[in-house]
């Protein structure tokens, strides 16, 4: 077999077999395949597409390509959960108690946060004493005794996506549907998942940028869940602002903490409540019309936020920060962002706002910037409301303030208004199933 | 301007401005652009194609992306000549005399044989003493003088192509149109033609496997020379043999002679004044019919080979040489082929034949290999020849019989028969000219 060929093959707008796709992604993996031969075989995969049996291959040779975590020794079935938006996005602190709540094993391996973009690892570890790190054993010991545990990313998984995702980002390859979908799923299913919940955002300040493209991709990660015999559902949201009120680390903490006590931003628990039932669905727990009631009641009666006071504690975690949230690191001063135009407000871009955030050292321009996790920004008004010239939009939480006024331009920058009452937009616009499922 | 915006426009079907072709080649070229983005560039082309406008930006921005020749100091309209059939092509040393002896300037660099294809330097370094290198001053006072010389390809021509062709050669993107148009139009006009006559080949042992295609091609060029404002005339003819019978440096410097008195193999014979009468067609010396009465005549009565012993011996090379033919390097011994099944010939391969002439010492597996300039083929048969097993079909001229055994199984796969008699094929299949021309 020649890589030659195999490029020449989806020129053609040919189908890739299963040996042929392992062939490439095993020799680019292993360096014996060149990055211009990659790049080229990449692109012409971007313009003539690949069938689905070409992605789920595609997928399963990527996952494949290094490190498969072994889960085998957690009991039941484990569904893992992956977001698309990465501003803002703290679902992870208050859907994994939710689930874990119910006795359904949660063995989260987490990201950490890089440019716009914040991560769960480093919210986590804004609670003082948090590990992110732990012995396999003991992680799984954790998911077996109280049902959770959250992790960094260890060992060298699905290494080929790694390498292949640099190369599309510098090679205009990035937003093909095949290439996003087995990119994502390549990762959930050497991280050991059963099942998958995703969490596919569309809007201005998402990756897909229409209701329909969200869709599609949704669709393909979901057929090859099928194909490849994890079942997976998709929920499609709306994300034409952050998710909730707040960006930053310890403050994302704080608004976890406020939903996991009944007291969160209506919108965040919305789809929190949405993800739960669907993993817990997946897990076999019952119809989601049914979980999503109790799951409401598990954020009133305490039950959601005693298991995270487990889970923090259970990792090291000084539960005494959450249960006093003034223990957590704050900021020296908070600078109110006030409207400039008036009108109602019909868009806050996400990625603005993750930029301003780490600017202000809330996230990191580069993988060794170190944290500030007392800063962010809190929003003060959301889409669809109505402000006057003046008004407080937004609050920033600053230490250093060397790049403030970076920050607050880019936080005007973020704000659209227009004259007319917005229509009432569905914040959870779909649910992908398989065809089985 | 970056060349991540070039490759997505060009991902999505767009058209180059001139700006963006001349940013890429020049950063190309420059090494500020990456292998792998250059590859996955040349993927989208190859897939979504180039306009006319965007393929003549291209051939010039690659002509002007190193030394370009200066000819201004000759005389008259120079006409260059390229052929894209390599195998057994002495066509040069037969029509650039012919054009020359009518006062018209041939001022040509060409180049070595690599692989199974031959080059025209190193043809006629097998005449004695024969120099192919020499200052521009003197290449310039041979052409104004006797209207003729032929050198090696000095300076650095047209060194985007030269990178961006290897790249093409490992990522499966050589056969695009208007890649392959843009590839042979910028080292023409690098090397200072003020017109061109293209050699455009199809069948079996051509690039251009098919009429339709070579006039595809043919037309992309001629599309170029107009845009760029080089007269361009493209002559295709049939390839499913090679042209002439002798295979080999001496081999063919010996038809080469033969054919400019006037006793060369009738189709050799009729390309060379077919290309020599466009050429002269475009220097504004009549019409090609009239023209190729006359060509015929020169070879008939000597003037073009008093031409070539003037060329030859303004290049340092023996005349007598040239007038005694036994005095060109030969080979130890002739080994006779024969057929192996009865049959009208209905195929030779070239490549096969370039090939085995490379293996016996007559061509370079690699740049620096040294060539033996006494071997080669000459055929005994051609196409539609009948011929019973047992036939000669071929002699073989060996020195090193190493790989002798290797040469006669390429020389026996290169015969393909068949029983039926065959129809005529015509030879030049058509000429593709300008609106202008």
């Amino acid at each position: 077999m020649r890589i030659f060929d195999i490029i020449a093959k989806k020129r053609d707008g040919g189908e890739l077999t299963k040996e042929e796709i392992e062939f490439f992604i095993q020799g680019y993996t292993a360096g014996a395949i060149e990055d211009y031969q990659a790049s080229a075989l990449v692109m012409a995969i971007y313009i003539n597409g690949m069938s689905k049996r070409e992605t789920a291959d595609l997928t399963l040779a990527m996952a494949h390509s290094g490190d498969m975590a072994d889960l085998s020794g957690i009991n039941g079935v484990k569904v893992d959960k992956h977001s698309t938006g990465g501003v803002g996005d703290k679902t992870t602190m208050v859907v994994a108690p939710l689930v874990a709540s119910f006795g359904v094993p949660v063995a989260k391996m987490s990201g950490r946060g890089l440019g716009h973009t914040g991560g769960t690892i480093d919210k986590l570890e804004s609670i003082r004493g948090f590990q992110t790190a732990m012995p396999i054993e003991k992680f799984i010991e954790n998911v077996n005794t109280i049902h959770i545990a959250v992790v960094g990313q260890t060992g060298d998984l699905a290494p080929a996506d790694k390498k292949l995702y640099a190369l599309r980002d510098v090679t205009a390859t990035i937003s093909s549907i095949p290439l996003i979908a087995s990119s994502i799923m390549s990762k959930k299913i050497a991280g050991g998942a059963d099942a998958i919940v995703l969490d596919v955002k569309f809007g201005d300040g998402a990756f897909m940028k229409t209701l329909e493209d969200a869709k599609t991709l949704a669709k393909a990660m979901v057929d090859i869940g099928e194909m490849v015999g994890r079942k997976t559902v998709a929920v499609i949201s709306n994300m034409n602002e952050p998710l909730g009120l707040a960006i930053g680390n310890a403050l994302e903490v704080e608004e976890a903490v406020a939903t996991l006590k009944g007291n969160g931003p209506r919108d965040f628990e919305t789809v929190c409540v949405e993800l739960a039932a669907q993993m817990l669905c997946l897990a076999g727990k019952g119809s989601t019309d049914t979980l999503k009631e109790e799951l409401h009641t598990r954020l009133q009666n305490g039950v959601a936020f005693e298991k995270f006071k487990e889970f923090v504690a259970a990792q090291g975690g000084d539960v005494s920060v959450i249960e006093n949230l003034d223990l957590l690191p704050s900021a020296e001063s908070v600078e109110p962002i006030y409207a400039k135009k008036s009108g109602y407000i019909n868009k806050i871009e996400a990625e603005k706002l993750g930029i301003a955030s780490m600017l202000l050292g809330g996230g990191r321009a580069k993988k060794t910037d170190l944290i500030d996790y007392g800063v962010g920004i809190i929003l003060n008004k959301k889409v669809a409301d109505f402000v006057n010239v003046g008004d407080k939009i937004a609050d920033l939480y600053v230490n250093d303030r060397s790049k403030l006024a970076d920050a607050v331009s880019l936080i005007d920058e973020a704000f659209s208004y227009q004259e007319e009452r917005l229509e009432e937009e569905t914040l959870i616009a779909g649910i992908i199933r398989g065809d089985e499922n």
